[in-house]
């Protein structure tokens, strides 16, 4: 089984990855046959190609990802993370800072790969910051 | 479908539930063929008289919760939140205060009870603050 402390840093180095705007590391995070349900609720996006299509959409926002506290394992296969995504959203003629909170749960296959990502957040996690 | 804010103010009842030692409260939160995974890769506790149990058991460590972050909701029936156990350890003659990391994903049922618990946390997210 994979360890704790290989789940944590998949999932720093998704973190990361998304900063660096990055899709084709955060890809090859997944497994091949992995699931995304981002937000929590939504239809699931399935497979490596759906997976990639929704990262270099997301990515294209400008959109930072900051924890929020340290990143949890568990005593299974899975960890979860708290973290802030920070965006910038169109607001009239000008741009204003936004965030969205969110918690993270992943799952992993025996060979370290997210095998599910759940992505929790409501449109109450939303915030617009002002604008800039 | 229970709404957000209402997922939302049903962990923090139970945050506050826990804090004031009040097993009674936390157990009620719960529907009565409720499951808990504490921690997650542990097996499942099901039904009101094994959470109630649990809590009686975790709650006599003296433990108190503290979010480390605001609770997140999502598209669905679920919310999740990050927050710090801070406890008390026996540490030869000495006391000293620890603190477990953790992150608790419920889902609700329609009546607005939780109808499943799972807490993110590992040996790795456990920490000896010193003696006191």
């Amino acid at each position: 089984m994979i360890s704790q402390q290989q789940m944590k840093q998949a999932m720093q180095a998704y973190i990361d990855a998304f900063n660096r705007v990055d899709v084709d590391a955060i890809v090859a995070l997944y497994a091949d046959d992995a699931t995304v349900e981002d937000p929590v609720g939504s239809p699931l996006k399935s497979g490596r190609k759906a997976i990639a299509e929704f990262y270099a959409y997301a990515i294209k926002s400008g959109a930072r990802l900051k924890l929020a506290a340290p990143i949890r394992g568990s005593h299974g296969n899975s960890a979860a993370m708290a973290f802030d995504v920070e965006l910038n959203m169109p607001q009239g003629d000008k741009t204003a800072r936004a965030v969205i909170r969110v918690i993270d749960v992943m799952t992993f296959d025996d060979a370290g790969k997210f095998s599910s990502m759940r992505a929790f957040w409501g449109p109450s996690d939303m915030e617009v910051l002002g604008a800039s």
